[in-house]
Parts: structure tokens; C-alpha cells; sequence
């Protein structure tokens, strides 16, 4: 079976982890964690393309010049995750399996955090578990894949 | 390091996985997904007690007996995900690491299933993974526990 | 054509019929009713099995236990009608006719009884007839049975 | 005891059955359902008014023309069911014992048919049942009549 | 100064005033009501068309025919009040004086009724006066018809 | 029968009439106002006793010191309108008839205005019609005065 | 191919056109816009029946009666827009080619203007445009038809 | 006059108080606070019955079968509270006087615990006093019945 | 032990106790319960000032001026329970003990009584007791008052 | 009369097109689109300049760069039309002639596309007609541009 | 150009800055502001009139005194700023600018406290700067002024 | 004391200041409200950084380049006030003292405008002012950021 070719995104400010409110986001950097995203796709035999921006426009139009050569989509939308009905369409139109992690639980937080206009179109939401979250959310991306590919998953 | 005691609770209906609209749910039984925990407990060092009640009662009592030698807790609460205050206030009181998993993506069906009333009380969610929804829970429980004894956590 | 083999769930507080604000519900008891339903199931070429119960987990418990085995369910959920989407569940997962009575009309009375969780998974629903919800809505799930198998309903 | 003289109403649209969206309403015409309710209505010693209108005046003006001379009234409100508190005044202005009838279970479509304006003055409400929501409604407002005519009923 | 040409409207269920529910809308008939509204009108110097429908479109067509020999519009608009925008637009594009009126006090019933549609095209708006809300509301008018022709008013 | 005694209670801001926002409330003073408001009592072998005030707690001394000696009370409760349930609740205790009156149609203005915590208390409410709203309604409460004394109001 | 026969409907006050509150919608008639549509159809190879009125019932009378014999309708509902889901039923159960149209631009409006139930069952909506939402509405539906029997369409 | 012979329900995770939350709950145990109970109401000349359940059902169960030989009903259902209909129709037709207690004050905390479904059914609440709530209103309770004995109450 | 001295707040309506509808809130008189809390207070070995008025302002003075000498508060807002944020701040900045009491079951009444704006700053709430809720909320605010002294509440 | 300039301007995943969920979209690309906007343009004697992007800030940019020179727009906003209020204060600025369109009929799908915070500063919307949406669109546009010319227009 | 005379007014509480809450509100007590007030008024060439009062309608009342004789109104409305909208008309009624005050940011605290019923009767909000709120709102206040005078402001 | 670094960033469509709109924003350009900060920022002994982005994702590039180098933060979000979760967060990460101020009063226009996402993390807000909500703005800015350094803030 050929690898997985899958595509990380990072949302507004997730450039700024580590030094931003730790007690909220812990201190690893997104070096850190996109380091061991490399480390674990590798594992996975999978590869990572990672992409980080501010810019809502940027990042869907990551989503489009990507879709044809990649087999998923791992995305921490950041705020965008409240509101951006345009990067949920473009998610939607890349017809990829599609995994939603936030670093933080975002149901135990401020109201507004806890509605996902992305969620109603991703496979999966893992949340609240720190790098683990993309870390596990890498794994589950990997396995939907593999489970399209194989027919064998309903 | 001891190892880590797991208290995995099922919550109603999900004895009934496998035979169960299975368009929604996948083919698995329960005993097969308990199979799989065990064995990846097996795989992080840890034991799990597994528990399946259609009983609100019931699954608060198995909170109250087994909170004191358990390290954590992973639930599928299924339905009382969304209106079980009493389950909520249980396992508010276990006062341990909590991770909260779905088969399907709650985010994605009838607009009630969107409310989890468990979640604020919860460290992480994961959903619409099917199995892996569980299995990836796991391990993550194991490291929020992990973490918390290494006091390297925050 | 084979007999119908019905079960008749009562839910929370049905067993104090009678006794209990009859300027409401009445002063027949459950037992009276019960008999009532026997006997119409009879003309029907049907057979009744009867449970009542006050937990919402035995009456899943009950669902799941007779499914394989009937061909019908006849619910008058009582007050878990505005909230156990646990029961809900075990309904749907049957997958079978139901029927939802309620004695009283539901839609005079308190706002928080104008909600039906159980509704959107029953073929119809009865209410306001007094032990005649219960009498007409037994034809009435013998009739949606006997059409399914017969093939000629839409 | 005296015969039941009984008022049929069907509200808009529904002269339509038969001819629109049968898998909605089923293939029976409002004239097979005619049919039905004059066969059932003598076999309860009852007569039956049958009357349908695309207008909300028209049937309102009938309510008020039978009603010194009917014992009750069965009706199918269309979606003025949803809206038409003239009707509802109508109806309740009657003073009459009053049953509400739908074909399809109005509580599983969409959330705009799931509010009845005209509930809150029938004494029962049956939905989802096709024709028999009307041939057992028939039979409950008999039942009903003869209950307030016995003195006997609470 | 010219007699004032009033148009006095009757809406759904107003015909059966005396007869239905007298606890809430007293014991005069309609023709008592319109009886003593051409009393009150001779003595203001006006002269009254007194017009009742239970059909909405007939209210409508009502409005249109006479808005341009009339000087202002009385209407009771019964249920119509709650929804009936299509009157609304009727009453607005009339562009003629306007009082609403009620024989009970909407405001202390059911919280349906508290809602006007048409009140935010009236002059202004009387009710819970019983029929005096109707012989009121028609000086009420004569004196707003008179304010308009004499330029005194603002 | 003897004369009606009543109380005229004007709420805040109502004593700047004519001088305040005149597009809205007209040129006339609560002076002039009070003026008509006694010329009519008389006409109508009533006497009135009028009181303005600025403080909530003052004109619910007024109510209460006054209602063992009136006969009924017409008031317009300027702003308290919309949210003195204190003044609702000192009206409710006089236990006497009430008139709530609005020199503008409070309906068609900003959306707060068209809530009265006051209405579901009083007999009637008048409101559009300026100076007429009070004079009108000053009338309107000596007729339900005398239908109660007559016995024969329903 | 086969010319289009099309039904045009006007809703309640459209009748008014040209004499009513023209600065909202303007100073032509509704004769003059039936006739602009009848030389738009002739161009367009499409026949025009057009009807006005301003009840509910009359309306649904006209589509049930056309539904046979016409090939899509276009329909400004007029007030009927924002509340009649008989209406809504009657264009639903037609299931021909549906397109909505407003002179004015009914989202920049009042509230209460911005929801139409009509328009989940239209294939298309056009409005704020003046006649030409007619006009081009008309244009609009010819082509609807067109794809449909050329099954070119998706 | 007879002892009164009461009913002190607690609800779920009462249990475990003392160990459970003590900044919330403070540190007594439930078997200190039974132990008050039953000092206080020997103070009263009352006894006590005392039932902890963490099952709605069980609870439920209790109701009935005591409710012919109690005089009243303490009560704190915990988080059944906030959405157990069941139990309050279970108080409901016990028609027994019944107090509410809580513990701490619940209008002081998660907005979801300001709604007491149970409340609407009870004679008084008292919340926020720890086990002063329990003791006060046993005391309460007792007043409830010996006033509702004596006929001196209204 | 120092004495507690205590004030006790009336707030608008509560002067005419006994006098006003005796059917909600009992025959006996503001000063008969006075006579009450004095006599408790002094079991109690507290001492207590009353104050009772209608104004919101002369309430928010009142706890002004005593707040230094005074111990604790026991409040029966009246209607200023559902509104007054500056009575609310008062109390708050007071920063002593409160209790909050209702003669009636503020939670089984109209909805608008179910929210008080002064609950989330009270210690603890009883209502639907009668006078017993001020006398059992005395008792209960000199016990907060004592634990707090005695450093033994948590 | 001279030309008319305008700008078209395309909003997020619109340069998709054609490739991207066509049951929902068709199968034009935008570049076709395109095309056939620019052979109408020039039949209306109109020229367009045409513009897509991704991003909201690039979108803003582009309407105040081109509104000195140019006399009306034409929009799909895309996604945008849901929460862009920048977008909606940019095209409000500009001041110009504003048609918004969509290719599906916003008011069939989702709840959330239902609202568009761009329409109430547009001249028209049409919706619904697939690429025709477009070009009716465009003739709409010129038509309200000629009359704002002509000064003929209401 | 004139001297402006200014009136300052503080709401409910206010009074008590310094003692109270100083977390929230700081240590300057309201005489300290006042005299920062008049200092910043001497140099800004404008008198100011300071008025304090924990009564709604002591405030309306000065509000109607002073009117004719200032030129603009600074008020920090304290607790009524959510719900007075009797204060609201006043300072509508005395058609002055106006500029409302807060020491702390409103729309970071409680829910209830982000909504001002007196904003939109401002000409500006100044909050969350302590001190610095009044001062700089009495700078904007003389300039909105001196503006108005020399009608160069639009 | 060092001099305060100051960024002051304007959101989308303020580069259009004074060409647009200006009834609502005056006739000022940016520009010479950017002269204008300048001199008022050199009055303050402090230097400020000018930004203006329509772009979302520029105003958050800049907050994160800048954060490091700055005290302090004045902005005019534009429209992203009402949506930008995204910039909220930039904003909130910075952890600087934070103004946001507007030209317009915008509470006293469309509800949209009446929330801000932005505010809940700002020390304080200002609108309503033009030019002088900038300017005030700036002096509040300095001089929060001169107690923080002093210590001598709380």
C-alpha cells in the first residue's frame, strides 16, 4: 500500500506557541510539535507537509494547491475554528478525510470556543490533549485512510 | 513508575454495538472493542476495568466504588453525553484524569447530540473515530496520567 | 400470516394509575388497562407482553432483551418523553414499528411536555384519548406491521 | 343513545392525495379516505359531514355553520395546523369534543410542523398513521362523545 | 367640515360574539356591537360601513374597494392580529387613519395574543374595554381625522 | 350611584410634556392635560386626583396610600411601562379597576417599548392617541366602574 | 422543442401596484408589468397565464387547477411570503420548476420581510430588482425548463 | 396531635459528601448530616426515613411505596434537579408537603443549576446554608403539615 | 461570643402584607412579623434593625449607612428581585452575610419571578415558607455569621 | 448614454468551480463563467472586470481600488456573505449599484446559509439559477445603473 | 466663546468608591474624582455641577432641573445603566450631548453588564480607565460642545 | 521614565476615512488623524507605530511582530470588532495593555455593531468621539502603561 501523503495545517497565531499563554497552551513551540509530527508520520510511513498562517485567504488557498496530491488533511484551525465558514467550504470541496485537533479542551472554556463551524464536515475532533492531540489525530488520519483504501471500513 | 489502573465506563445502548445500526456505529461488538483496549492497555503498561451499564445509577455507583483505585477514567457515555448532569457531577467528584470518546462524530448528526454536558469536566475529547476513537483515547489518558505524576506537566 | 408479538412499555409513575391525579390521567389503573390491552390484542391476533418500570435503564434493558423476539413496540414513555435520549436511542436501535401514547394531550399542558425526544423515531403517536391512546394505538402498530410485511405500504 | 353527528374537516392541499408526493402521504385518494371514514362512521353509529377547503375562511365558516348541529369534530388542519389561530378560535369557539389527525408523523419532518397551534383545544391528537390516523381518530372522538354523554368520563 | 366616511372592520369569529365563550367576550352579539357603533357614529357626525369575514383575502379585497372613499379604518382583526401580514400590507398601503381594537386585553392571555402584526401600522390601539373598546376607538378616530384635515395635529 | 373617585398616576418624564421631544408626545403640557382630564371627570360625575412622579417608590406610596379611598386608577406609566414590576405588583394589590394608557403607539417604536410588565394587571390598555389616550380611558374606567357596581358586567 | 406554458401568480396587495406607497415599489402597475411579461414570453417562445389574489385559498386553487397543464410557475407571494406554508405545500406538491420574486429587496427590510417559506421549495430566487424580477425571473425559469428536458442540467 | 412521620430523600453523589469537593460542600459526611436529622426531628417530634440513591428510578421507587404511611417530603435531588421530570411527577402525585434543600446556593453558580424542574412542585426551597438547609427545613416541613392539620393555613 | 446584630430589609409591596391578597402571601401583617423576627433575634441572642420600603433608592441608602455596624443581612427584595442591579451592587459592596427570603415560591409562580438578580450575591435562599422563611432565615444567617466568626465554615 | 464599467467580483473556493462538489455547483468552471459574463457584458454594451479571491482582505482591497472608476458590482461573496462585515462596510462605502448572487439557492440548504450580511446593502439578490444567477444578474445591474442615469427610476 | 457648564452625575453606589470592591473599582474615593473633575474643568475653561444619588428618580429630577441651564451631561450611570430606561428618556428629553462613563470595562465582566439602555441616547461611551474615564469623557464632552457651537462638527 | 512604544492599528475600510460615509465618520482622513496622533503622542513623550490593514491576517502578523517591541496597543478594529476571533486572540497573546476605540457610537447603530469580541480582552473602550476617541484613546493608553510601570495601579 503506498504512504500517506498528509497535509498539517496550523490557524491564526498557533506561530506563537510556547510563548503564549502556557498555562493555557503549554510551552512546547510549534517547531517542537511539527518536529514530532515529522517523527510520528514517519513511524506511520506517512509523510507531513506542514503550513502554518494568519490569513484565512492563505490557508484555503494551501487547501486547494494541495488537494490533488495529498490523502488527508490534519487541521488546528485556531479561532478560524468559530467562524470561517470559507475555510469549511474549502475543506468540504477537497473531498479529503479530514481530522480537527485543538491543543486545549475547547469545550471547557469560554462559550463562544465551544461551536466548531469545521467539525460538522471533519471525520474526527480530538481536543484537550496538549501535542497529543495532533500527535493521536495524526494516527486517526492515517487509519481513516487506510481504511478507504482497503473497502473494509463503513 | 506503577502502573497505571483504568476504569473504562460504556454508557447505555452500547452493549448493542455491532448489531446496531451499523451505517452509524461500524460492525464491532463491544467485546471486540473491549478486546482491543485490553490489548493496548496491555501495549502502555496499564490495566483496564471494563464497564457497560444502561443504568445512569449504575454507572455513577461504578464512579463512586472505583474511584479510589483507579488513575483514570475513559467514557463513552453515549446518550447521557447529553443531558446526565448526575454523571457529570460524579465525575467531577472522581477528581481524576478524564477523557471522553464517541464512535461517531457528535458534531455531525442531530443538532442535541452537539451538547456534551460531560465534556467541562472532561481533559480531553476524541470523536468520530470509530474504534480508534477508544484505542487512541487510551493513550492518551495514560500520558495526561503520566504527566501529572512527573509533575512536568502543565 | 404469522400473530403480531407486541411489547407494551409503560415508563416512570404508570404504575400509579388511579391513585394518582385522576383529574388528569383518569381512575383506571395500570392493571385495568393492561387488561384492556390483552384483551384488544386478542381480537387483533396479537399477543402482548407488559412491562412497566420506573429506571430508564430498565426499560432499555427490556428494549434490548425482547427485540429479537417482537415485532412492535407500544410506549408511553411518560415523563422520560421530554429527556431520555438513552431511551431513544434503544428505540431507534431496534428498529422496529413504534408507537408512542400518552394519555393526557401533551400539547395542553406544561410548555416542557410539548417536547417529545422519543417522536421523531416513532411511525405515530397518540394522545389525549385515555386508555383509548393505548387501545387504538395497539391497532394502529398491528396495522403498520401487518403493511410492512405485506409489502404493499409506503 | 342517539346517533353521533360527526364534522370531517381536511385542510389545504389534501384533496391532493393520492397524486402528491406519495412517499410523504401515501397512494390513497382523499375520496378512498371518504370512503373509509363513511364504512367506519356506520359501523360506530355515526354519521359523517365531509368537508375540504384550500381556504382558511371557508373552513372556519363551516365550523360555524355545524356547529349546533354536529357532536364533534375531526380534522386534518394541512399546514394551517401550523399558523391559523383563526382556526384555532373557530374550533374552540365550537365547544365541541375535537380530535387532530395527520397522516404523516409531523414530529420526524420538518421543525416547522413540529408546532400545532390547534392542539392545545383538541382533546387527542394521532399522527403518522396514513389513513388510519383518521379511521382511529374517527373511532376515539365517538368514544369521547359517548364518555361526555354517559357522564362517566373524567 | 365634511362627515367622516368610517370603515369598520370585523375579523375571524367576530360573527359569533354572544354566542361563543361569553366569559371572555361578553354577551352582546355583533349586531348589538354594530348596532351601537352607527349610534355613536351619528352622534360624532360620521357615518359607518360595517363589514365581518372570517376569510382574510375577503378583509383584504374590503380594504382595497373602499380605501378611497372612506376617511379612516376601525378593525378588530380577531386572530388575524397575530400573523396576518398580508392585512398589514393591505392596512399600510391604504394609507388612511387607523385604530386597532380588541374586546379583551391581549395582554393578559396566552402569550400568542401578545403579539400584534398590525399595530405597528395603526394610529393607535385600544382593548380589554369590552365593546367600548369599539365606541372609543371610533371617537378616537373621528378626532385623529379631524386633527389630520385641520393641520393642528402633529 | 354614587360618583366614581379616581386616581390619575403619571409616570416619569411626563411632567416635561410640551417641552420634551414634541414630534413624539405633541405640544400640549401635562397642565393642559390635567386641565382636560378634569373637565371631563366632571362630565362624567367622576372626580380624579392626579399625581406625577419621577420615583418608582413614590408612586407606589401614592398607589397604596390612595386605594382604600378611589375607585379605580388610569395610569401611564412612562418608562416604568417596561420593567417596574414593583409598581405592577402595587397595582395588582390595590385590587381595583385599572386603565394603562400611552399617548404614542408604544408598538411602533423601538422594540424594548413594546413589552408592559403593567398590562397583564389592568382591565384595558389605550395607547396612539395623545391626549385622547388619557380622556378616552378616563371613560373607559368609569364604565367598568359602574358595570362592577351593576353587577350586570361579565 | 415544445413552447413552455408558465403560470405567473401575484400574492395579496400586488394587485395595488403603481397607486401604493410607490417610493417602495415603484409607479407601475400590475397591468403594466403583465404586460411586459406576456411580450418577455412571447420573445422567450413561452405562453403566460397570469393570476392575482389576495387570498391563500385562491391561490393554492390556481396552482392545484394549472399544475397539469403548465410547465413551472413564478410566483411573488407578497406577504404570503414570510407564513404560508399551505401555500408552500400547494407549490411543493405542483413539482414543477419554482422561482420566487420581490420588487423590492426583501432582506433590506423589516425583520419580519427577511424569512421566506416559500423559498426552500423555489429552484430559484430573484428580488430588489423591481419589474425585472419579474422579467428576468421569467428568463430565469425558461431556462430551468429548458435543462430539465435537455437533462443537461445537474 | 400525631407525630409527623417524614421522608428525607438524597439524591446522587450525595454520597459522598465530605470526601467529595469540600470547598463546595464543606466536609461533613452524609451519616453526620443524617445523624442532625434524626436529633432534630426528635426535637420536632417527628421521625425521619432516610433514602440515598444515585438512581433516578430507585428513587422514584421510594416515593411510592412510602408516600401512604409519610406526612411530608425533604428532598435533595441533586443534579436531578435540573432535568429529572420523572421525579417530579413522582412528588407530584405523592400530593405530600415538600421542601427542596440544596447544600450550597445554587443561583450562585453554572447557569444550568439555576433551574429547578422540581421547585414548581414544592411547598419551599432553601439552598446555600449547608446542612442548615437539611435542618431548617425539617423544621420547615413539620410547620407545613401542622399548619395544613390545624386548617389554619392558607 | 459577641452579639450579632443584624438588619432586616423589606423591599416595595411588603407594608401591605396581610391587606393584600392574602391567597399568595397569608393573613398576617408586616408588623406581626417584625414582632416574630425581634422575638427569634433575641433567642438567638442577635439584634435586629427593620427597615422596609418602596423605593429602590432609600433600600441602597439604608444598606449604605449600616453596613459598618451591622453583622449580616437578611433581604426580602419584593419585586426588586427581578430587576434592581443597583440594589444587587449594594448588598455586594456591603460585603457582609445574606440571606435571601421570599414569602412565596417565587420558582412555582409567573416566569418572570424565577430569576433574581440579588440570588448570585446571597449566602442562601428560602422561599415559599411564609413568615417561617424569615424566621428560619435569621436563624440561618446568624449561624453563616457565627461559622464565619468561629473560622470553622468552610 | 456611455459604457458601463463593472466590477464582478468572485469570493472564496468560487475559482473551484467545476471541480468541486458539482450536485451542488454544476460543472462550469469559472473561467467559463467568466467567458460568458464578458459575451453578455458586451451585448449589454457594459465591459467587466473580473476578480476571485480567497481572501477577504484582497477582496475589500480590490473594491476600493476600483470604485472611482467603475459604475456597479456584481458579487458572490461565497462564504463571505454569512460574517463578513468588512467586506459588507467596503462594498457599503464604495456606494455604487450592488447585485449579490449565488449560484445555489442559499435559502435550501444549511440554517446558517440562510443569512447573508452583505444583502442589506445590495440593490437586488438572485439565487439559485446556476451560472444564469450571473448573467441575469449583470442585465439587472446595468438596467439599475441606466435608471440611476436617466433619472427615470421612481 | 462662553464657558461650558457641565453637569456630572453619579449613579447608584457610587458614593462608596474607595471603600468598596477596590479590585474593581481602585481606592480613590468619589471625592477624590470630584475634585480631579474640577480641576480638569478649570482647565478647560468649563464649571462643573456634581451631583451624586443612589435614587433613579432623584436623578431624573436633577436631570429636568438643571437642564435648561448646562450645556452637556457626563453620567456614569452605575447599576442603572443596564436597566433604567426611565433615566434614559430624561436625558433624551433634555436633548444635550451627552457622554456615559464607566471606571471599569463593562464588557469584561457579568453578561448583564455589557448591555447599556443609555448608550444609544450618548454621543460617546468612555470605559475601563478608572479615573482616567471621567476626565478624558468631561475633554470629549467640552469639545462635542464647543463643536456643536461652532458648527464644524457633522 | 523610558517613553512608551505605542502601535496603533486600524482595521479594514479606515483608509477610506473621509472620502467615505462621512454623516457617520466626519470628513477627517486618516492621514491627518494620523498626523493628529503623531503630535499627541509626542505631547505624551511617546512614539507611535502606524498600521492599517484590510486584511485580518496582516493585523494579526503585525501584533505578533511588533509585541516584542512595544508597551502598549491602540486599535480601531473596523468590522473585525464584531467577528475577528482570530485577532482577538493576537491580540490577547501579546499580553500588552490594549485600547480599542471607535469613531462612531456603536451602540446607537445596526445590533451587529453593539458586540465586540475584541473588548472583553481590552483595559478599556471609547467611541463615539471621532478624532478624539483616537486621541483620548492614546492619553488613556499611556497612561495605563505609566501605572503599570509605577506599580501603583491595581
Amino acid at each position: 500500500m503506498a504512504a500517506c501523503n498528509l497535509l498539517v495545517l496550523h490557524g491564526p497565531n498557533l506561530n506563537m506557541l510556547g510563548q503564549r499563554e502556557p498555562a493555557l497552551y503549554g510551552h512546547q513551540t510549534l517547531a517542537e510539535i511539527n518536529q514530532l509530527l515529522e517523527t510520528r508520520a514517519a513511524e506511520l510511513e506517512a509523510t507531513v507537509e506542514l503550513f502554518q498562517s494568519n490569513s484565512e485567504g492563505a490557508l484555503i488557498d494551501k487547501v486547494q494547491e494541495a488537494c490533488s496530491r495529498i490523502d488527508g488533511i490534519l487541521i488546528n484551525p485556531g479561532a478560524f475554528t468559530h467562524y470561517s465558514y470559507a475555510l469549511r467550504d474549502a475543506l468540504a470541496a477537497a473531498g479529503l478525510p479530514l481530522i480537527e485537533v485543538h491543543l486545549s479542551n475547547i469545550f471547557a472554556r469560554e462559550p463562544f470556543r465551544r461551536r466548531s463551524v469545521i467539525a460538522p464536515e471533519a471525520s474526527g475532533l480530538l481536543c484537550g490533549l496538549g501535542a497529543d492531540s495532533y500527535l493521536l489525530g495524526l494516527e486517526a488520519l492515517v487509519n481513516v485512510i487506510k481504511k478507504q483504501r482497503g473497502k473494509n471500513y463503513e
